[in-house]
């Protein structure tokens, strides 16, 4: 971490907070108009929130997950490590199917049980260390990978991003908005813009809240603006997350990410994907594997409960889309930069 | 008119209806859950309602500002038509001031005028038939397009399309979602797709409801699916209107356009625009020479008037932008069809 910068300052957010009795998650049901942290004392409140999606964001799913385990720890007696691992096995399984697409949640829980495994007696401490350390060790990726994504920005560079991969997908500071909190600290980022992220609006709820709590000037478009927007020449980088990084480099990230990078490259704009390099999955060769996800169309009819479309109207609502590597100018994970990925070049970096 | 094909049967909507004593306008602010016509019997109503946004669409506020003029004429006394005209200068004003950046307003009006100083004592009887010549010519330039459009494409082909273009644009039938209904009458198209086009949701509350109205199948997506649609195959053709048609073929239409068409190319699906020669500005030499609207970043922060974005968040709301010539494979007026325009095959279709 460069300590000339001043990243602090622009970081002042973070979802997930352990008091030592209990796990509170800034509740993002309820953002952008109420800040309120919901308490969660027991495991299963804990699977209650993931599925809620009270707390969400792969990184922040999986962190939470591994609290839940010290919370169930409280509920057991046991003289070891093993034989807690046992005891606990219920609460975890209900964990893991809180949201079992997510792959950091059966990571981080899988990293705690590892830890139960070889744990004496002071097994319920060593659960608590693990936890804490998952969680700073993913907000020390971030800063790390902020540094790497923001050393390819040129001073005076326009940024665009889309959907939420800031402090509260995160332990903090974010994937590809923590690049762009390095960005603004480092003075490279002169303006942020978000896509509003239909038909969720990560961008319009989450994302522009993040920005202007922590004082980085942003502003929001509708997502079909950002091709006019790239004409204008005001950004330089358009700057994503991934939900999964094929072995080709083939990303999958949020609906509208593929729509960016065409526009990018039609433009001139560089793309940057990042990502912590859990998120790269080296068995599936490339974007043609992975099934997309499709979600209920009703997501797509109206907003905040409210109805827009009428009824008997049909829609289609795919969550994700692939982009593919050749629209990719950079992928950044803590592990080092990835500049025009290919299959050789990511076999180099994570096999 | 090709009589083989039924078009009336997917062509049902009619926006405005004049009774003889009255102007009923399908009042598009309460669609799609409210099916209400609004009777105007004074053109300080119909100036008033065009204000408002009851009507919207170039084509059918002119005509609707011509049954304006009608209405006014019921309100005075005069000899013949130039008397007529000095009378009636207040109501024309007063509707052109109504919407003043709608070209067709201010055509329609000069028409209604130009009957006028050639009239005699049957003044009042001219502009009814003045007015219902506007719409009838209207109605029957759609059909045109339409057939002309549909002849461009391919039996089996999906059609993708933005904003609404419709029949509640116009006197009936519509510009691009008119070649949509004759190709979907011909048999040529087989399925339909629509973007929600935010922030104002013209296509899913008016284009997803006219579609279903007519009884043709149609499927929402989100204006950021497009791209990964496209990669689908599933889209032979993105068929949308205009606003202003430049003299180089360069065109100015609703914000997100240029990024169907920068996408429709990428992934080899032809682009169509489709739009009345009045919209056609061989005076305005090309894109650069159009300024772009931006209106109140409110219309971002919240979709059907409830608020979704976080007070203190700047927006940038372009309404419209620019797609430029070359990404246009066909340009579709009543005149005929200019494939691939340029400024030469421009100038010989409309100089």
């Amino acid at each position: 971490m460069n300590d000339a910068f001043d990243y602090a300052r622009y970081d002042r957010i973070r979802p997930i907070r352990w008091t030592g009795d209990a796990l509170e998650l800034l509740d993002q049901r309820k953002l952008p108009f109420t800040v309120e942290y919901l308490r969660c004392t027991s495991s299963d409140e804990v699977a209650a929130a993931i599925h809620a999606l009270a707390v969400r964001g792969a990184p922040a799913i999986g962190i939470s997950a591994a609290w839940g385990v010290v919370l169930a720890a409280r509920e057991v007696q046991a003289a070891d490590g093993p034989q807690a691992d046992a005891l606990l096995e219920p609460a975890l399984q209900r964990l893991n199917a809180a949201r079992p697409t997510a792959v950091n949640l059966a990571w981080a829980l899988a990293r705690m049980r590892a830890s139960l495994l070889t744990a004496g007696s002071d097994w319920q401490q060593v659960l608590e260390q693990q936890a804490q350390r998952i969680s700073d060790e993913d907000l020390a990726a971030n800063r790390h990978m902020g540094e790497l994504g923001a050393a390819l920005i040129a001073p005076g560079s326009g940024v665009l991003t889309h959907c939420n991969t800031g402090s509260l997908a995160t332990a903090g500071f974010g994937t590809a908005l923590g690049v762009i909190r390095a960005g603004v600290a480092q003075g490279r980022i002169g303006q942020v813009y978000a896509g509003e992220t239909r038909p969720w609006q990560q961008g319009a709820r989450l994302t522009a809240w993040e920005l202007q709590q922590d004082g980085i000037p942003a502003t929001l478009i509708a997502d079909s603006a950002a091709s006019h927007l790239l004409k204008t020449g005001a950004v330089q980088w358009v700057i994503v997350g991934a939900d999964r990084i094929c072995a080709n480099g083939d990303t999958a990230n949020k609906i509208g990410t593929y729509q960016l990078a065409i526009a990018a490259r039609h433009h001139g704009a560089r793309f940057m994907v990042v990502a912590p390099s859990s998120t790269v999955d080296m068995a599936t060769p490339n974007g043609e594997a992975i099934e997309i996800e499709e979600r209920d169309p009703a997501e797509l009819l109206g907003i905040g409960g409210v109805r827009t479309v009428a009824e008997g109207i049909s829609a289609w609502n795919p969550v994700f889309d692939v982009t593919p590597a050749d629209l990719i100018d950079a992928i950044v994970t803590e592990k080092g930069v990835v500049e025009k990925p290919t299959l050789a070049l990511m076999q180099q970096a994570f096999s």
